[in-house]
This record gives structure tokens, C-alpha cells and sequence, in this order.
């Protein structure tokens, strides 16, 4: 079944009343950092902390009343199953969702604390899946029947995640392009499809993460291509294949897809947690990444939305994720320093780093096995600084006094925006 | 000179064009946590990340020409100074801002891009102010002569924090109660004299850091009392002296003060960075710590305004109090476990972790100097588990395997939201 317009503009109406309809406003310290007018979509605002709750939503409603009361299943580690399991208990309606065994604990508790079955099985999504199905295909007297979503190919879930569409072209005037993430593709589906029909000068672009180009891959290539997905902070984007369906409605809709590395995901969370005072996943901060990256250098002085489609970031991981984002903005650092072995050693070491307006933040000393020359002995530091200029000019220093240093971290040339 | 209800309105008029009208809206989440309908008012979502923008703004505007050209100087480490650098560039004015030693780099170095001249002088605020009123001091053809623009206990400056208190009214309709955190008292002299005036009925709770009850004790002894002031993770509250004029305003308006602990500011952190996707800094996240330590109870069921006034944490503290956050839920958790020092020992431990559902995040051999004991060895683990519960449970698990197990951690109890 194709998804139409006309589905999109339906959606929108049946979801109003359970879905926020999240701010959109100019980001001024956005717009410094990208050169451009910046309209920030929060779709992290969502109950739910993600856009997923739109489709899933749009699914649910649309149910035929056996179908509510049999419930529906789906596969998914993370913001598809928040978004069925709040839906569903706001509905009446029982969830069953099977995660892989590597769920994040919290987003276990949280479906089960709002009442879905949550079902462990297999090591990826696919596998889950297959248990899903399984599951479903069970008789309605030994528990299955249900129906069975999918996170991001059914129709119903890329009409609703396109009202996200139709919302920006009414909250920014004048607007100029759309960046967007892609995963499986329901979102650039519904958004591309959404904004090309009603508006078609607007660009679409999409942002991949470097870790799994599934959809870039599957434009080179012509149809839908499997690809090797390696870990990614963005792991909501980490989909190796793309939905047949998705890709079928974005591939004449967007106008250019770049990928981001993982050191840009990080530094676009550090500068949203700084500058904007937000929470994002990593999928949520590939918009920002793909500025940060310098690929989106056409779109100077227009006016831009980016999708900041999801905040559900485990706080470890968002705590490894700024610590990241620090090293690339040069405002912490590492390096190995080889010093004598003797009293006073230590004491030279960082009496040169406070000399050069450094505040060191962990030191933790090498001792065996690096090296056979026993007068000396390695020392990792951890270090604050200003930025990649006061890095380089710390080295310095310490060589001048007569400290070998090894670098261990390297600034990326991301420029701090000047807040002016 | 006193500050009159008058004075705040004609400040709303004054910087309207110059701060954000911040959103307002319920927070679903907090509600839940909180057992009563939250406001979440979004202050930092300012454009220098605080409500001091209020106050600055409104200060500058009221100088002469003259005093416009000499410019003005303060002495702030943080939130202030950020304030005064903005909308000294926006409106022209010189500003000088002398800083403790101590001062965030990120803080001074933003200061110095937003064109203010920084001076780093003393330990404390109060040998910064010193420096400053010296400075000031000086003849206009030597550089001085500037306007000393005190941070929270000037007239203008509190009227113009008195506007939150204002907009608070328009935006929420039959507000029951406002939770205000409490540092120099500036905010909550403002805010409780603008809905005093209007609205008396509304109750004004103040929220003070354990580690700097200064309010709280100068309301004890009837006058301005000093206290020590022990580090805090609210920083911005860490003010030994309260304001004059501030405590003279307030002390008739609130109608309750409480202090809350560093556990339950770093709790409040992680709730709003997992449930709103916010960053507040330790002084914006001490309304919803008030709530989290029990002692808001009489507002169970009421209408409440929680004063979110600012997100400029540093990232790396940011971090910790994530970490600390996670401990007090029981969902990250330190322990030493005695070992046998054989092959075998360490697999034992992790099998049996394993066993007990918790994921190792890390182990540290305590080698030497512990115990006497060559036959064991002692290893420091950190564990992520799911709650308080789940710790327990793991503790009894290793001990029934033979593993003897010293907590480092203890969660508190703090129920986690049902999100439901």
C-alpha cells in the first residue's frame, strides 16, 4: 500500500489530541554555530522523549476493534517501543515488544512500567523480530493474534511521522530546507513526502551516521541495500537495511544525504547540552553534526529546521558522549608525559602544566611494562584547556622544559561559536 | 532605595525586547514525580542560559548617557557576569567583569567573545568585588568611573528578576504555589513581591542548599546572618551573605524555606536530563530537589511553578552529577568484593554478577597496601543494576556464593517515576 498526502494530512487530525505538537522557535546560538537561521523541532518533548510516538499513534487508531483488544507486537530496543507501550495503555490496548537481550535496563522498566509485555530474545533487532513473529502467529487462545508494527515501514507509522512535516512548513515562515535524520527512512519518508508535495522548493536533507549509510548506499546502488552497521552513539540510526517503502518515497524526494562521524554526533550533543540547554540522542544531534562537519556550506544565511528527533540517550553514554565532545573542541586533553623517576619528578610536571593555565584532572602513573628505561616512568595526564591553539601551546611548554610528551587525544577544527 | 510592584511592571516593559518570555508549560513528568501539576519555568533557556538576564537588562537600561559611555563593572564568576556581557554588546555599553581565580574557563572565555574585559582577581566573590569597586574607583581618565552594577541586590536588578513573577501569573492559570531557589536572594525578593502584590494567596517556597543556608538562618535570627558557605553543586546558590534590601523584601513574602541536600540536587539533575530533556545547572534544579527530599507534601494536588532559573553547569560536573544521580536511584552502584588471588578469582565475581542480571562497568584490582591476607585480593567494581532493590539483591547473591562484599554506595529513596 502506497502512502499518500492525503493519509499525512489525515494523520495529523487523528493524532492531534495524543501527540505534543512541539515547539519549532529560532535557535540563536544555533544559528551563530551554523551560519544560518536555525529552527530547532523538539520532538525530544514527546512523552515519550522521541517522534516515534506519531507513528506509532497513527497505527494504533486505525485498528479495527478486534484488533485493539488482540493488541499489537513489535521489535524494537528503544523509542518504538516506548511510543506503542504509552499509546497503547493511553488506548486500552495490550503491547507485547521484544527487545534483544542488550536493551538498555532503563527502557525496559519504563515499558513495563506502563504496562507492556516486554519480551527478551535474541542478540539483534532481526532476531527479535523473527520472535515477534512467531509470537503473533501463535492461535489467539495460546496468547497471539496480535498485530505486529513495524518501527518504521507500515504505512500508518510514515504518515504519521510526516506530520512533523506539515507542522514546520506552519511554524517557520519562509522556510528554506529540512536536515533530517535517517535510520530506517519512516521519517524522511513521511517529512520528504509531506513537504515536496505541499511545498517542493524546500530541500530535503538527510543525515546518516558514518557507522551505517544504509540509505546512501542504497541511492549509489539504485534499491535497497544492506549494509554493515557498526556501533554508533546514533544508535537509533543504526539500521542495516532500510525500509523498502521508505526508501521508495524519499529516494526522488531528497535532494542530498551526507553521513557524520561519531566525534561530530559528539560534539553536536555537547554543543545542544551548552548552547540550547537539550538533551539529544545521538540520533537527534546528526542535523547539528552534519553542519559541524562543514558538508551543509550551500545552506549559509537560509533558513533552516533541523529534526531533533529524539532525547532518549542513556546518561552514561551522554556522559561519554560530552567528555568526547570536549576532546574534539580541544577542552580536554591527554597526553602521555615521560618523566625521571625520583623525587621531584612529578612536582616539575605539573608545576609546567599550572605554568601553562592548565588544571589537570587525573594523573595516573605507567609503571611497568611500557618501558625497560627505569629512570623514567610514564605518566597519562588528563588535562583541562582552553581550546586546540592552548593544547598545542601546553605541549610546547612542557618539551621547552625538557618533558617528552606523546599526544593521546587530538582537537578536531570544529570552531567554538563566539556567542555574540 | 525600595523596590515597589510598580518598578516591576515598568521593568516588564523595558526589556521585553531584550529577554525571552520563557515557556511555562505542565510538565507531564514532573507532575508524575511530584504528585502535583508542575509549571516548569524554563529560565535558561535565556539566551546566556539564566534568569539574570532580567536584571541586567534592566539595570543598563536605566543608566544615563553618561554612565552608558563610562560602562559598567561587576563582580561575578558566573551567571551575572554572562548577563551583563550580552546586553552591554546589544546596547553598546562597556562592560568589565572581575572574576575569582577559580572561574570556569569556559565562563571567562565566553565573556571575553561576547567583547567584555575580564579581570581575574581574588579567591572569592567578595575579593573579586574589592578589585572591582577599585577599579571603578579610579578617575574616568585612568579607566575607571564605570557603574558597579551589584548582581542580585540592586534596586533595578531585582525588579527586573520580579518580571518572572509576573509573566508566572499570565501563564499559569489558578496557580496554587511558586518553589524558588534562593542564593543571594534577588530572584525570590522579586518574584514574592510581584505575586504578593497581585495574587496573595499564592504561596512563595524558597529552596536553599544545605551547604549555604544563609537565608534560612538569617530568617532564624530575624537579620542578615553570614554562613559558611561549603561547595555545592548549586554554585549559583553558594552566597555566604544574602542581599539587604533582597532579605528585607522577601522575609515578609515567603511563606516557607527549605534546604536541600547535594544527593538530591544530583538527583533532580538526572530527572530533568532523563524526563524533559532539560540542563539546568545545580541552582535551577533545586525546586524539583525540594520536592524529591519529601518536603513539599502540602502541595500534593496543587498548581506549582518550579523556577527552573538557569543550565550553565559545567559539562564535566554535569557528568558527575549524572553519576551521582544514578547512585541515589540504586541504578549504578560501587562495591568491594574479596576475592581468592588465583586463576579463576575474578571469573567467579563476574560469573556471579552475571548471574544476578547487573552489567560491570568497571573493576580495579586493590593489589597492595588492603589486607594483609596473600591469599584474597580486593576489587573495586562498579555495577549498573536497575534500582535499590536490585543492589540488595546482588549483594546477597555474591555473599551466597562465598564473596564477601563491602558497599561503597548506598541508594537513597527516591522512588523512580511509574512514567505512566
Amino acid at each position: 500500500m502506497p502512502v499518500t498526502f492525503d493519509q499525512i494530512v489525515a494523520a495529523r487530525e487523528r493524532i492531534e489530541s495524543g501527540v505534543v505538537m512541539t515547539p519549532c522557535a529560532e535557535s540563536l546560538v544555533l544559528s551563530e554555530t551554523c551560519g544560518c537561521t536555525i529552527f530547532a523541532k523538539l520532538e525530544y518533548l514527546q512523552r515519550t522523549g522521541s517522534f516515534k510516538e506519531r507513528g506509532a499513534c497513527n497505527a494504533l487508531l486505525q485498528l479495527s476493534p478486534e484488533a485493539r483488544t488482540r493488541g499489537v507486537i513489535a521489535a524494537s530496543a528503544g523509542n518504538h517501543a516506548l511510543a506503542l507501550a504509552y499509546h497503547g495503555r493511553r488506548l486500552g490496548i495490550p503491547v507485547t515488544v521484544v527487545m534483544p537481550q542488550f536493551a538498555p535496563m532503563i527502557k525496559q522498566s519504563r515499558c513495563v512500567a506502563m504496562g507492556a509485555t516486554v519480551v527478551l530474545e535474541g542478540l539483534t533487532i532481526a532476531q527479535s523480530k523473527v520472535k515477534a513473529e512467531a509470537l503473533a502467529a501463535r492461535p489467539a487462545d495460546q496468547g497471539g493474534g496480535q498485530t505486529y508494527i513495524h518501527g518504521f515501514d507500515a504505512p500508518e507509522v510514515i504518515a504519521g511521522q510526516g506530520t512533523i512535516g506539515l507542522e514546520v512548513l506552519d511554524q517557520i515562515h519562509g522556510l528554506d530546507a529540512v536536515v533530517c535524520p535517517i535510520g530506517g527512512g519512516g521519517l524522511i519518508a513521511g517529512v520528504s513526502l509531506a513537504i515536496k508535495t505541499a511545498r517542493p522548493q524546500v530541500k530535503i536533507i538527510g543525515v546518516q551516521a558514518e557507522h551505517c549509510p544504509g540509505f546512501a548506499e542504497s541511492l549509489k546502488a539504485g534499491k535497497v541495500t544492506t549494509v554493515q552497521a557498526k556501533p554508533t552513539l546514533a544508535d537509533g540510526l543504526a539500521v542495516p537495511t532500510i525500509g523498502a517503502r521508505s526508501f521508495d518515497i524519499a529516494r526522488t524526494r531528497v535532494d542530498r544525504v551526507v553521513t557524520v562521524s561519531e566525534e561530530h554526533l559528539a560534539l553536536a550533543i555537547l554543543r545542544i547540552v551548552e548552547g540550547e540547554k537539550g538533551v539529544v540522542e545521538g540520533a537527534g544531534a546528526a542535523p547539528l553534526a552534519a553542519f559541524l562537519s562543514g558538508q551543509l556550506s550551500e545552506l549559509r544565511g537560509k533558513r533552516v529546521a533541523l529534526l531533533h528527533c529524539g532525547g532518549n540517550i542513556d546518561p552514561t553514554v551522554l556522559g561519554r558522549a560530552i567528555g568526547r565532545g570536549l576532546v574534539v573542541d580541544g577542552r580536554m586533553t591527554q597526553f602521555t608525559a615521560i618523566i625521571a623517576d625520583r623525587p621531584g619528578g612529578l612536582a616539575e610536571l605539573t608545576a609546567a602544566v599550572a605554568a601553562g593555565g592548565a588544571c589537570v584532572k587525573q594523573i595516573e602513573h605507567e609503571r611497568a611494562f611500557t618501558s625497560a628505561d627505569i629512570s623514567t616512568v610514564q605518566v597519562l595526564c588528563t588535562v583541562e584547556t582552553r581550546d586546540a591553539a592552548h593544547v598545542e601551546e601546553l605541549h610546547g611548554l612542557l618539551q621547552g622544559r625538557g618533558i617528552r610528551v606523546i599526544a593521546r587525544t587530538q582537537p578536531g577544527a570544529c570552531p567554538m561559536p563566539k556567542y555574540t
